[in-house]
């Protein structure tokens, strides 16, 4: 099946247009500053990158380009709108009404906007998009695919906070977790690499990015995962300050005369490793200071490590046994020294990691565990668009 | 040496009269509701305990309450007030400057204020216990002991937030831990069980009472804690939430229209076991509803283990070999199936319990694991009192 999966941000719209029985990416691309001069950049036949100014008023708009796009003559990857057999669209929040990937109706739209409390960032434009493929292929099948379905198994034990009951039932105030796609795509292909249905796996998958979640699965299932009510909770990230004293926010909101909302944009803009570095969010750039001697790049990393650690800790016990820790996303694919210092000195709890493996192993899947290790420490690069596609087609066959 | 142990509230004073030398309380009392019409509790030598009412305005009444009752003709545990070689002062926050106890001085009093906006709740009242002692026992030395001295070797890597970097540095938010002298306490306890130096033993401390936290002792020292910049992050506690997300924070303050002050009200007061189960802070009575099949009751029960599950696990990684898990405090002590829960289903990272003893261990000090577990389990009641006492006379000596 021909499946175009959609992304769509406040002002984004990323694509990839996906053939799922082969796994291949047939085209991909990305409008940019969608609202007003826009960015298309987008691929040709031969592999060429492109990027193109254009105006770009909405989202439908960015839509219909990017069909034209697919639909261009003299280099276009379809004859007709036939061949995009269906679209698969990336949805931030299914609250606890959406435990899988489903069809589009009217109600689902009607869900999702009602859940755009629980992420006012996302599901607004995840919701635009779908109703301008509605608009642009009105005969299309649509399929949803949400970064909570996937932890939607959490039992009440882990989805629970202990705050006054009522705000669970007036407000759904609980855990959710997010890159649920992402931490079902390499739990899939761990099993696949480890010969065993995914029902027998327990998995520690830690998909540490610009965003970061670690989720504990026990015979394929989700039952516990970092991010909570929103994407801040749990590892330290690129801007984000993860888990936190809550009366700090008390205390600084006094000292600094801060608004709610001002310290909201603290806590998720200006901590993580851009906050304690002070040079960066992205951790090239706080490894290239670190060996310039940079004290704070090097606390920054040292804070990562330790919150991973933790999180790590936390889920062996939670799950009792374990297959394989897992790591994925930009910094998990890449940075072998934060793999390496993440499972260092656990021998006596059954992981062994041979440092040469490891080093080996950047940007490319593989096993970085000794043979004796009882616990597998992996690379699975991580593949969300695909996953929509395969959810997609699951959905629609 | 005959110590006075004192700790001082806002509205309160305990107090207990301790001979170091055999670690025997001689007495013991407590003043409540300080500021009118008081209650005075204590022993008599015969140790019938006595409740009495009368009226103590501020502290310093309250400490010639003690004073005279202690020398009382009839009933007197001393003869001349020489007798109270010396006083221990329990003081909560010793901001980043103490690591250990110290002899009081007026330098140390205006640090004990200064941090007393880090404890506003805590520091005034211990502040006042030591200044109402120097008025009344002008000739007695005074040893300030702190709840966070203990925690006072954690690396920079433990105790900093991922918050932009300035809070530190203008307003020392850091992570400063607390119960301190319990844990430090029970490790001491723990070494001479296991027939170790203090020096050579990796543990998990658990101080689980109506406030718990968790540490990670690491060659005798505190490595990392479960409470951080105030005592509200961590563990579950009975009005406490512990860790959350803190974006939860600025949702529910929109939603409900609460200002910061009731918002930090609802985490500190009405959170925790009460506000899952909607019955009590106190286990005692969860327990109770737990077994009249109240659900509410069972989910704050299981929120408690899961969190202390996920700390024990946390500091397992970070410690990467430990001698033992120690439970301590009302809850670690008295609750066997707290501890049950906490340890069960971990015989793969090397704990094995033995159910049974662990029953058999209801409020006494013990080993709950098996002869095979190469991580022992053990009860080690605490005495936070005595830890003072000792610590006061080790000062002097």
């Amino acid at each position: 099946m021909k499946v175009l999966v959609i992304n769509c941000g406040s002002s984004s719209l990323k694509y990839q247009f996906i053939q799922t029985e082969n796994e291949a990416v047939i085209t991909k691309g990305l409008i940019e500053k969608i609202g007003g001069d826009a960015e298309f950049t987008f691929c040709r036949k031969n592999g060429e990158k492109v990027k193109k100014n254009l105006s770009v008023k909405n989202h439908t708009e960015a839509l219909k380009e990017v069909i034209a796009n697919l639909g261009e003559k003299a280099n276009g990857f379809i004859n007709s709108l036939d061949e995009i057999e269906a679209i698969g669209h990336r949805v931030v929040h299914g609250g606890e009404e959406f435990y899988k990937s489903v069809l589009i109706n009217d109600q689902v739209i009607a869900s999702i906007e009602k859940f755009s409390e629980l992420a006012p960032l996302h599901n607004p434009p995840n919701l635009q998009g779908i109703l301008s493929c509605r608009e642009v292929l009105p005969n299309t099948k649509q399929v949803a695919v949400f970064d909570t379905a996937f932890h939607h198994s959490m039992p009440e034990k882990s989805f629970m906070y202990a705050l006054p009951y009522e705000y669970y039932e007036k407000y759904l105030v609980r855990r959710y977790g997010f890159h649920g796609t992402s931490h079902r795509y390499v739990a899939l292909k761990t099993a696949e690499f480890l010969g065993k249905k995914i029902e027998e796996c327990n998995l520690i998958t830690c998909h540490l990015g610009n965003g970061s979640s670690i989720t504990a699965i026990k015979n394929g299932k989700s039952i516990d995962t970092s991010m909570g009510f929103t994407p801040l909770e749990g590892i330290i990230m690129g801007t984000r300050c993860g888990s936190i004293d809550p009366a700090i926010i008390f205390f600084l909101m006094k000292k600094e005369n801060l608004s709610a909302k001002q310290m909201d944009d603290v806590l998720n803009k200006k901590s993580g490793l851009l906050g304690i570095s002070g040079i960066s969010n992205d951790l090239r750039e706080i490894d290239q200071a670190l060996d310039q001697g940079n004290k704070r790049a090097l606390l920054a990393k040292e804070l990562l490590i330790r919150s991973i650690r933790k999180h790590i800790g936390a889920y062996m016990v939670e799950l009792g046994r374990i297959d394989a820790i897992i790591f994925t996303a930009g910094i998990g694919e890449n940075e072998c020294s934060v793999r390496e210092k993440s499972l260092s000195g656990l021998e006596e709890f059954g992981i062994k990691i041979d440092p040469q493996k490891n080093e080996s192993l950047k940007g490319k899947p593989g096993d970085f565990s000794t043979p004796e290790s009882k616990i597998k420490a992996l690379v699975v690069p991580t593949n969300e668009e695909l996953m929509i596609a395969l959810e997609t087609q699951w959905v629609l066959h």
